[in-house]
């Protein structure tokens, strides 16, 4: 059983950019940009015990701890906290919303000071790099020289590989969990549906929504097709198999059977609590990720660099080859690199899902520990 | 390569019910109903010699031979023929448009006699067991007492099993293609995310399109969705791999990668040859389609009834496992299966790609010719 949460934290606001602007991959010029972020845990004197984690596509930086009314559930409770896997005994632990997020962090939702309305379109494109670079500007203000680790799942793995590629000197233990050096045809396809749905619901008028009527049924479309590639088949058997709603009707196309009730929900409940313009600008930024073939890894290698792969079996979405991919390039240039695919049924979701934590848990555990 | 295409035919029409009505499986009466139907090749004196392909989701009557410039391609030019595997020298094969569809059958946006407009949701539900009764009144108005084979890919497959439980005694060879005798939830999840986009159009109008704008919107990212889950990872890596559009922008959200542009076009063109309505009814009775464990084979048996089933390897919609099962009650009968997983890359569609078409073919031909 998962130990009790760690107590409640206050999330943190750093701005920067006020002055200069950051600058984007894309040329353009940006701010003042803030980040939300939580931490958890202590930072040791020498300040070497920072782990920095990475939340997924639709995640926050509300990684563990208890929920206030107005907040999306912990999305990682299970794996931090006193004696979990990332223990914040021993580990000060971060996370910050991605930039371009709708959780705290500079976005398209965010007010631009210039006009007094939300950016929405205005705002500039972003990249995996952008999201990373912006990170790192948090961890050179809280005075970290080297994060002892980086991890994150699914789109939080893309940044663990960014970080690394970016600042190889700066992180020690890398961690990519269910994640992939590029996104396949597939992964891009799948993105692209979900950012036809949005843009074709009248209501997102070219991403000026700010204030009246959401584009809230293209969003649910788009967060119903995220949903199926996040699972496996064999959790939808086990979870719905072909049982019908206790309400259905069986009157033309409503909701008969209990998967269709459920998609449903969870597109509709999404859209209380995302933004559709931040669906558009991350999915892009996912899908032009692209840490070409071993140009991710410096001339020199990564002397004192770690990595541990991690991959699920069901995992369809992100397949296991993608990640036994990083790691043919990590083990050709000699560098330290364990992998290891975990038999989870849940598929893409498995990296979330409580029941899966101890195959996961005592992994990380582990090798975070082999050195320390 | 394969032979030159067959000649012309003409699109016959054959109605039914008109003044009793057609009894549905909702236990609704509905009538009249009209078939559209193709024939090829010459019925022989016993009239023993006729096969039925039945046409996947989208498809039509229209299975062989040349275009006219208002029709669609036909769908399995590389199948039917003089010499080809379902031999038209040999058979006389046909082809029926399902009801509910929107290729010259009677569906929701055929005229309802009553009112003069197009029935939309007036149209009843219809079923997969309600498709099969309809084309056995075809059957019987052509005099032929039992069919040499049935045959067809994904739903057409489930019509071919649909026939043999519903008339055992009027069939003689029967071949599903990538079919299954149920959907899975995630099949069903995923003809949700459609409906549910069609429906999310505010051009749908509970249906009621007919003579004005129509949902087009809509249904092209239903059949995006679709798309993607008929090609496989690997066809779509082919096809399409990370690159980008000749003429990219890189625009904010309009298509950079050629599959998004691919989709995109698909998803378009979709919607100038298929009805909205008829997508909504037509996925619907693929949901409820469901041949119970074993009961869909009579009590004595299918005496005289042999099966070829196949799969494709690559197939992640309709996975093997769904072909195996059949194989798998039929062989526990102690009926004639024979099942072969076919080596081809290209997905759920690979029964409709005429490169994979040598491997299905020969299976399909030598099966065929066993016994005649």
């Amino acid at each position: 059983m998962t130990p009790k949460s760690i107590k409640a934290v206050e999330t943190k606001y750093f701005t920067f950019a006020e002055t200069q602007g950051f600058k984007l991959e894309s040329g353009r010029t940006f701010g003042p940009m803030t980040l939300a972020y939580e931490t958890y845990g202590q930072l040791n004197e020498d300040k070497s015990n920072a782990i920095l984690v990475m939340h997924a596509f639709s995640g926050s930086a509300h990684v563990a701890g208890p929920v206030k009314e107005d907040q999306d559930p912990a999305w990682w409770d299970f794996m931090v906290g006193p004696g979990k896997a990332l223990d914040t005994d021993q580990y000060f632990i971060l996370c910050a919303n991605v930039i371009g997020g709708c959780k705290g962090s500079t976005g398209p939702s965010s007010m631009n000071p210039k006009t007094g309305k939300p950016y929405a379109l205005d705002f500039p494109l972003i990249t995996i790099g952008d999201m990373v670079r912006a990170q790192k500007e948090l961890i050179d203000h809280l005075g970290i020289q080297k994060l002892f680790g980086v991890i994150g799942g699914s789109m939080g793995g893309m940044l663990a590989l960014q970080w690394v590629a970016s600042f190889p000197d700066r992180v020690e233990c890398v961690i990519p969990i269910a994640a992939t050096l590029k996104h396949s045809p597939q992964q891009i396809a799948f993105n692209e549906v979900g950012r036809q749905a949005i843009m074709a619901d009248p209501a997102w008028h070219d991403g000026n929504y700010y204030g009246g009527a959401l584009p809230e049924k293209g969003l649910a479309v788009a967060r119903m097709v995220g949903h199926i590639t996040y699972m496996s088949n064999e959790s939808m058997e086990k979870k719905f198999s072909r049982r019908l709603k206790d309400d259905h009707t069986g009157f033309k196309f409503s909701a008969d059977f209990e998967v269709e009730g459920y998609l449903q929900y969870r597109g509709m409940s999404f859209t209380k609590r995302f933004d559709a313009n931040t669906y558009l600008y991350i999915t892009k930024a996912m899908d032009y990720f692209d840490l070409p073939d071993a140009k991710w890894i410096p001339e020199k290698g990564l002397p004192g660099v770690r990595f541990l792969v991690i991959a699920f079996k069901s995992d369809w979405l992100y397949p296991s080859a993608q990640s036994q991919e990083m790691v043919r390039q990590l083990q050709m240039r000699q560098i330290h690199a364990t992998y290891c695919e975990i038999d989870a049924g849940y598929g893409h979701d498995s990296f979330l899902i409580e029941s899966e934590a101890a195959k996961q848990s005592h992994l990380i555990k582990y090798f975070l520990a082999k050195k320390k």
